[in-house]
């Protein structure tokens, strides 16, 4: 930990595999295969929810499979219609490759497409699908490993501005509020970049890094890389992740907070939960109490961090009992108080251009 | 970062590769080339300082090399003396594995020695010394890289009790403090573990984790690893890395702070350093807000953490001024105040007992 030498020390990417971390080839074919709609889906619902001028079309295997409203092609369709990249858009239980999966990546490559992946396994050490890109000269994108080499964190300040959204647990909608604030930035003229850390946010963004599956040393180093100098007046849009007082992913929280440097933080909440998701026993914070924190830890690298709002995941509660409830939470806090799937972002985005 | 799935992903270890983390074979023969005394010698000294009934011989290629006060001995004199590793014990600029070494390597394994190793390089993936270990079944511990698969963290706690040393940065004394409570605690007849969590710690006790080079998601999984359920009144003593408030590595401290689960903790502080080392405008912080800061994150994981004394690491300053500065802190903060190298630390340890 001592060392400042720069870089992770692994093994050496190899052909098929892309090690640094290059923009994926858009626009997508997304593959769902036989899978009805459920939580496994998410992925493809989340590319085809806000990436919608990148999906060329679906590739479902059954008629029950879920339908995202993408015209049915298959691989040398897609292709000839401009897709370049096969999504998988489904999560198989296990995160290894179902066999009868393997035909269909072969198509796809032999059609001309990459493919794009969050499984556990790499596809880039699977023997016939790593094989068959190498020959083919085709890219395999496994975004939940991290491959690329990242220097150590300098501390340094960037140029432009900042946001990171964090949160009271995970899978509480830090990936959409951070879509949603880019997307009114962009909207209102803003020069803003959504800047992704999780699987589904690189394949949204068709960059990123899956900041958990860096190596401990280089975490805040991959997130300064990740939101790099920007002009005066842009803002990096920084997709969290975990939360500060989870008892298995605060570490990656941490690296993420420093690295990001940010100016504005925005905290997601889920009213619903009370406590951190799969750990029972481990009580979910005071708002108030977790913002403190939060803007304590980024104090090490950005001497004045402010909150901008809260971002509320009201799923579970009726419109009226949401809207109540921001109103509770905006006068408590002196916050703008937001659901990105409900209310919209303006206010907060009123607070960070303030 | 949602999934429960257990286990690093990552290249699956080979052969010639050492993949769970299973004990070094002991004692050492500890290689030091032709190198003078210097930093770069301090994992050899710190061998020798902590393990010195693991040190059969030395292994010195040129008389002006560093003298360690052991009988010099080749590669097949040690094996006939008992000595079961051979151990590098200089850093060499970069980290990589100098060409003239290779042959003391082959060697060596040839002579029946397992190879410990710190280098940044894995000597399992260096065609020539990788390939002879191989063939002779020879283990090649890499103890700066991880391969082990661990769990995520589950934030369940574990029975016995654990103390962790924690610091105002790094390289201040967080491994010489813990070894000196270990053994202080042995010595009163207390049942104790030293657990290592970085290269020279793994070396020292021929087991442990390299936190640092563990992926983020897994860190606090891996900590809870390293110090397992106990006998009620065992004491593991865990060997801290980084600094809560350090712009690079805070993540690091956060997960083995949470995987540890600390009742008890000591702050290791040198009161020569003004700045973050190598991290220039960035200030060391006031011994109470770091204190209170890194109590208020153990909560999360352990409801009554407390601090049982502050380890100076006091070694620019007079043995009277250091007297007279352990004094002032001890007075100002009502803990044991010691420095490992100097006073001993047996104040600490009553505190701890208490």
């Amino acid at each position: 930990m001592k060392s400042m030498i720069a870089g992770r020390a692994g093994p050496a990417p190899e052909a098929g595999r892309e090690p640094r971390g290059a923009a994926i080839a858009k626009p997508y074919l997304l593959f769902v295969a036989d899978r009805a709609k459920s939580a496994y889906t998410k992925t493809a619902e989340g590319v085809r929810a806000w990436a919608p001028d990148d999906c060329t079309g679906q590739w479902r295997l059954s008629p029950d499979a879920i339908d995202l409203g993408l015209p049915d092609l298959a691989p040398a369709e897609a292709h000839a219609a401009g897709a370049r990249s096969l999504l998988i858009g489904i999560a198989p239980i296990g995160g290894q490759l179902p066999d009868e999966w393997v035909a269909c990546l072969l198509d796809a490559l032999e059609a001309g497409l990459d493919i794009v992946s969050g499984l556990h396994m790499r596809l880039s050490e699977h023997p016939v699908v790593g094989a068959a890109a190498r020959r083919l000269g085709r890219q395999l994108h496994d975004v939940r490993h991290s491959d690329r080499a990242f220097p150590i964190a300098s501390g340094v300040r960037r140029t432009g501005k900042r946001l990171l959204t964090v949160g009271t647990d995970c899978a509480l909608g830090k990936k959409y509020t951070a879509l949603a604030i880019a997307r009114a930035l962009q909207a209102r003229g803003v020069p803003a970049h959504f800047r992704a850390t999780g699987q589904t946010g690189i394949m949204i963004a068709g960059e990123g890094v899956a900041i958990d599956a860096v190596v401990a040393d280089f975490v805040a180093g991959a997130a300064e890389t990740l939101s790099p100098d920007s002009a005066p007046g842009h803002w990096d849009v920084v997709e969290g992740q975990g939360a500060i007082f989870h008892p298995a992913y605060a570490g990656v929280t941490m690296g993420l907070l420093h690295g990001s440097q940010p100016d504005a933080l925005v905290l997601c909440h889920d009213p619903s939960r009370h406590e951190i998701g799969g750990f029972p026993g481990f009580p979910i914070r005071p708002l108030a109490e977790t913002m403190q924190t939060y803007l304590s830890l980024a104090r090490v690298t950005n001497p004045d961090p402010r909150f901008v709002g809260i971002s509320l995941n009201s799923s579970s509660m009726t419109e009226a009992d949401a809207h109540a409830l921001a109103a509770r939470l905006q006068a408590e806090h002196g916050l703008p108080v937001m659901d990105p799937m409900r209310f919209g972002v303006d206010a907060v985005v009123d607070r960070m251009l303030a």
